[in-house]
């Protein structure tokens, strides 16, 4: 494998972002053996703008797992000076800030902060964010930072306000737990390995016909998330397939950001197809399951059992 | 009972709307035994500006049961000559119309249509509904009838739609089965007798906490009404007593209007209150049961059986 | 009424237990305000062998409600000198003792220990009661007193050896609190008055039909109690009314025997009669539903909601 | 591969049951290609007694699939001369006959017969037994004939006194199906290839705690068929697993047998282990889920979501 990047020519860098987009891992093998400058060359970025603690945890290899190397990466970052962790803290850009929107922040930040919608703001909620960020940054003196791909945007700036009423000591650990956390995201992106990060969650569904006692095939669902009390953003549609199942998670792959979610089901046109008669309107046509997800990294299973007259919902797994 | 009237000085009429506004209801026996002239007087007003329908039927007295008062009533009606049935369906207001703004129009008629909110409309609305008026008008020469009280507004729009497709003569028949069902309501709210009309529907509700096996008491519950696939009006709030009951349905003593309604459990701040731990936001906050309601004078009985992490519902009784 | 005794010239025993069986309840006013004589001659058999108590008590009147009279026999008991209170204890029939065969105790405790079956016992059950009754005597001095009402077999059994087992004190609480139960139940079944002594519960169902969204009317249902861990007898039978509910309580108006019981739903011919296709066998036939009961004065509502699939079932209310 | 066999110097038939015991499947590949002579030492036994139908299925090659191989072989027996047909039926051993105890039958059959449980019959039931076979034989002229595997001992009685009733020719074609069924299940032990012969059922469970809203782990639970209106033998016995799932399907691998089932959950020592108070009794201590099972070759997923106060079930996927 090392060999090969010789002859591609390619830089280790390269090797993980190549041109047709598709990220190719690197085996934890390849990082334990590999020459320092390659090391820090694939792993530097994993802390933002702070190649200096994948240099310093290059020392600590071999790892047995990516937790291992996770472990290795923030104990390095926590062994140095304090003025160094407060720089490592102070390179980070501001959410939904000017850096953003100008480009001038490190790729994946730039991705991450997508995720959340933070690209897409209006002009009076990028004024809001601008606002709490300078209140934050007078008050602590660093950028405020949050591993935005585990929230919603309402949990988001449920976040930040309880944050900025926090005090600094706490807050600066409350940071540098958040790096650790967006570190585990990167890495677990980065490196092929047993034993993962448990850095994503799931959203799945399963709709189950209660009358024919089979799974229900064909029921169209949505998921939206509840940005306020009344407002939602769609955020995957889906069909379900032979087993009462969709195909892929609606969620899956990532955390599940924190938040308000709602899963609504088509049942009425499923029970129409299947020839049921049903009263005009039908006593369940859309039956929404709304529920919250507090933990990104699980797997929140939300199964439907259903007749045309009643249905029950729980957390399965 | 008679003579009391002659005592009270009062007429017939007044003796069932007195001033203070509470309906007396008058029994059925009266109404078999008092002079045809009261006996107008009193049900005169239960087909619209058309005294002549309850002269017919005193002659047809006595009857045993509200139930056969009504279909007296109708009869009546029924067998008189073409013209004057037309004259009958001509007689009522138009659907938020002119008259109806002006305060044209009979009382009953005022009170019926501030039920289904069309004393409230906005100006495209009210618009809208004299386009369509009109349009019916001169498709079949009467004004749009429809018992409002057994809708909900986007129930209403639907049938004014469809009856716009209608043919002439199975309109006529349509126009006057929706006479006979304003009667019937009416009949119910003047006369006092066993076996009712059938003319009042109910939603209620029970919430059951089954982590702990009873009731759950105080749990806000809101009824709303779906207008439009997302705008919602509020139709009742309560909270659940200690039998997990509301004190009164959330709809009743009236025909539920035809629509897709929607309670909300507040289940998050009822586990909160009786201690339990949840986590932030709770798997289930505020739990929205959906449903429609097709047939007006049942009893639609939507029960909640829940803990933190589960849920179901059927159409009970 | 007092006057309407002497013309019957009954004696005051009498006209609760009149001849032809059916108990008539006195009101509490009545037992207010009647002489000590007759106050005593109708509760003197609320504790066994013991008029002294009702004597006792008949300074205290006059009392509100049922429960305040129940409470004043209980203090007027307590309030006496300890070998007047053993005696109370040592004047009660040993459980499905010699005497009971011999017909040689209160009517009441007849009656109240066929109701537990223990005037049905095998000869090993029956030598197995007496060798317990033997050893509880001659540890404790008294015979063994359980307000056998409240009890399944198996949980006297249970209570009988767990209490062999407790110290002399406690044991002589225990006894006298379980007089009171008994004087309770024989209280409520004398007395006429507000304010139940709650006494009694009760064991009631409710069937569902969640592929039509309506009650299921005509299904079968049988209450067994297990008697042991297979050996169960019947208790009642029933078939489901309109509501889908049994006219009366599966068990009502006396304590449910603390004890295991099932109830037995024929599913499966109730679906067969309203047409629907089943697979021989069906999935869902006879189905039961075991449930525990520890609070004999409570109400168990036990109801299934079920399609040819599926059920649920939880404690209602 | 078939080279290896000459080294081994094993016989095919050798190949398949190998003295451990533990039967090495042959792939349909070589069954293909093979000399017809190993062809037909390998599937000579598939059909009980009449290897001719291998031989003539042989030419037939090749299959692509085990289940196109199971045609070929039917076909073949089809094909053949209404007296060799009737020979066929005539070769198998009667149900729980003396053949069978004396063990005078193929081994294959010998195992299929105590998996019914037709070796263990007591002296009545074999006496029964031996009447309904005379009855058959006499009326039909062949033994009778049925898959085993497929029922439990009620359905096998309940099957043997229907098919007593049955016309000859009826018969014959009941009993060749159910010849071919038991060719198929010997197939699909013998035949490694894609594309199974659905020869195999499956009873699961699952246990959710819809008080944590997570799997219940630790649940003990055991299966057990219900063998008359209140005898039962146990089928299995597991305990679930973090999942909430046994490590093994309580029946699986084989046909399920046709019958009435019951799956016990101790869900009161559960709740008691994770330190839930709970009344003595408790509610809800052992769960029975009864079902019963009409496709042996289904899979049955009874999952069981339950408080101490309430449960559900439904047949899952």
């Amino acid at each position: 494998m090392f060999g090969a990047v010789r002859r591609t020519g390619r830089t280790a860098r390269e090797r993980v972002r190549p041109k047709h987009g598709v990220a190719m891992k690197i085996p934890l093998t390849d990082l334990n053996t590999m020459p320092e400058g390659d090391f820090v060359a694939l792993l530097g970025a994993v802390f933002e703008h702070a190649p200096w603690v994948a240099r310093a945890a290059a020392a600590r290899r071999p790892f047995d797992t990516v937790a291992g190397l996770h472990a290795g990466l923030c104990a390095a970052a926590a062994a140095a000076p304090d003025d160094l962790r407060r720089a490592l803290l102070a390179g980070h850009p501001e959410l939904a800030g000017r850096a953003a929107r100008d480009g001038m922040i490190a790729a994946d930040s730039i991705a991450e902060q997508a995720v959340a919608g933070l690209d897409r703001l209006s002009a009076s909620e990028y004024a809001r964010f601008e606002a709490m960020n300078a209140a934050y940054r007078s008050r602590f003196g660093i950028p405020f930072i949050l591993c935005v791909g585990r929230h919603g945007r309402a949990s988001l700036l449920k976040a930040f306000e309880e944050r900025l009423e926090s005090d600094p000591e706490t807050e600066m650990r409350t940071a540098e737990a958040e790096v650790f956390r967006i570190a585990a995201i990167r890495l677990g992106r980065l490196v092929e390995a047993d034993g993962t990060l448990r850095t994503t969650g799931r959203i799945s569904t399963h709709v189950l016909d209660t009358v024919l006692g089979r799974p229900a095939a064909g029921v169209a669902v949505e998921l939206v998330e509840a940005v306020t009390g009344t407002e939602t953003v769609p955020v995957a549609r889906a069909v379900t397939n032979a087993d009462g199942r969709t195909d892929v998670p609606l969620i899956g792959g990532r955390p599940v950001p924190i938040g308000v979610y709602e899963i609504r089901f088509a049942l009425g046109d499923y029970h129409r197809r299947i020839g049921m008669r049903l009263p005009q309107p039908p006593f369940l046509d859309v039956v929404p399951l709304r529920f919250g997800v507090a933990a990104p990294e699980e797997h929140y299973h939300v199964p439907l059992a259903a007749t045309p007259w009643s249905y029950q919902t729980y957390r399965g797994s």
